[in-house]
């Protein structure tokens, strides 16, 4: 693991930091491949979008992307995780709004276990821990995320890859670290992420090549009964890319011709 | 402002804290007083109660009761802030369930405009920002706590002391750093927090001593209708005991005669 605090090499920062008292900020996990981080502008996109709901100003953002692409060419193959808070405060949930935003930057090497995955499809299940509703936050990817902790705590089962959480509604909003995708025929359907969870950078990578092939791609609610009819589920990330799903619970499913199309269209 | 980490005199920590990264810990804010922290017990039992809905073991709390007191018998008057966050680990939600916990300690001074607020009552409003709805975290005082960091962002006037937050259901919460209860003739009572929001350790003291005092205490879903009805509103927390509410928005009160028999009860 190598670490990197407001742009030099660094492991420890202020306990004061309003990230960890609150929470308040965001994150990007982000591939590196080849010396560079894929979709750089699109992780740094959706951060601004982030720190514009979250009220985080002060990110010099152009600054932002020339650190992280001058770090990632000393950097080998794996996961680049980008942290931004909105910096150091005195006590009290009201930001002064002068605080100075901190960046994390932490490297950690690939997966073993992730590489067979898009091939050969994974073993998924649902949790019971509710994702936390709030429309104020839905779709971003702040650092408020122990529904995800606790769901991704039900299990230990190496064997299953993922966990679908629903809200208190019964939607499903999607993986733990992942956005879901059910395929019937030639409609794709996702949930559409105004209530709870996160709105994925592949996510978005694969609705777009969906539309640019001919595809009906719907967002809208989601539940247990839909992934049921579906004839093919995916599941996506920026660093596994596309993971189709080869069980649900007990229902095995075959990674079909829809999700091998985008896995091939969104690959390389 | 004073800070220890991990029972030393430290301002910094490892970034790699799933405090930070997840906001996967709790914290306490507690009220020192003539060199004691006033309601230690309740606070550790509170703060033991979610590391237990969290998963979080390997908290000594008798070793933590021990060093929390040893260090107040330093300090002067004020609030101390207590986190305790899972602790470090590698890139991913599930625990390893090996960390070992963080715990950061910071004294701040009281505030000046806090000192009047008790005899005199506070100005109040109500919050658009939505309280965060996740039956698996309410009433657990976590680190994720970006709904109420925006809610308290809504506004700026001095004068307004706290704003009430309420559920996607419309149901009220409490405040962004508070608990609220309505008084309507004997009658006292105060949202659920089943849903969202914190269990606060003067709203347990409130209660019991409205028990003790032969008044009805119930805990149900409490709409603004409730409020506007109510004769007499006041607002808990540990720092700042017993606020009678002065205004609601528009809605001038004053301040009752069951909060001054309450604030009597509970002060000392």
């Amino acid at each position: 693991m190598s670490l990197w605090i407001d742009g030099v090499v660094e492991s420890r920062m202020s306990a004061l930091d309003r990230g960890l008292n609150y929470g308040d900020g965001l994150f990007e996990t982000m591939r590196l491949l080849d010396r560079a981080v894929r979709y750089l502008d699109r992780h740094l996109a959706r951060l601004a979008q982030g720190c514009e709901r979250l009220g985080i100003s002060r990110v010099d953002f152009a600054a932002l992307n020339h650190e992280i692409a001058s770090i990632a060419r000393t950097l080998d193959d794996g996961a680049l995780k980008l942290i931004v808070t909105r910096g150091s405060g005195p006590r009290g949930y009201r930001p002064a709004g002068t605080e100075r935003p901190t960046r994390v930057l932490a490297w950690s090497p690939p997966r073993v276990a992730d590489a067979s995955a898009g091939t050969d499809g994974v073993r998924v299940r649902y949790c019971s821990t509710p994702a936390s509703v709030n429309v104020a936050l839905a779709g971003v990817k702040h650092l408020n995320r122990l529904d995800c902790v606790l769901a991704r705590s039900e299990w230990s089962d190496a064997d299953i890859a993922e966990g679908l959480m629903r809200d208190s509604q019964g939607a499903i909003v999607g993986g733990t670290m992942s956005n879901v995708f059910a395929v019937r025929g030639e409609t794709i359907v996702t949930p559409r992420i105004d209530r709870a969870g996160v709105k994925g950078i592949m996510r978005g990578i694969v609705i777009e090549a969906a539309h640019g092939a001919g595809l009906v791609v719907e967002e809208h609610v989601l539940t247990a009964a839909h992934l049921a009819a579906a004839h093919e589920l995916f599941l996506t990330n920026a660093l596994i890319g596309i993971w189709p799903v080869r069980a649900l619970e007990n229902r095995q499913l075959k990674p079909g011709p829809v999700t091998r199309r985008l896995q091939h269209m969104c690959s390389a």
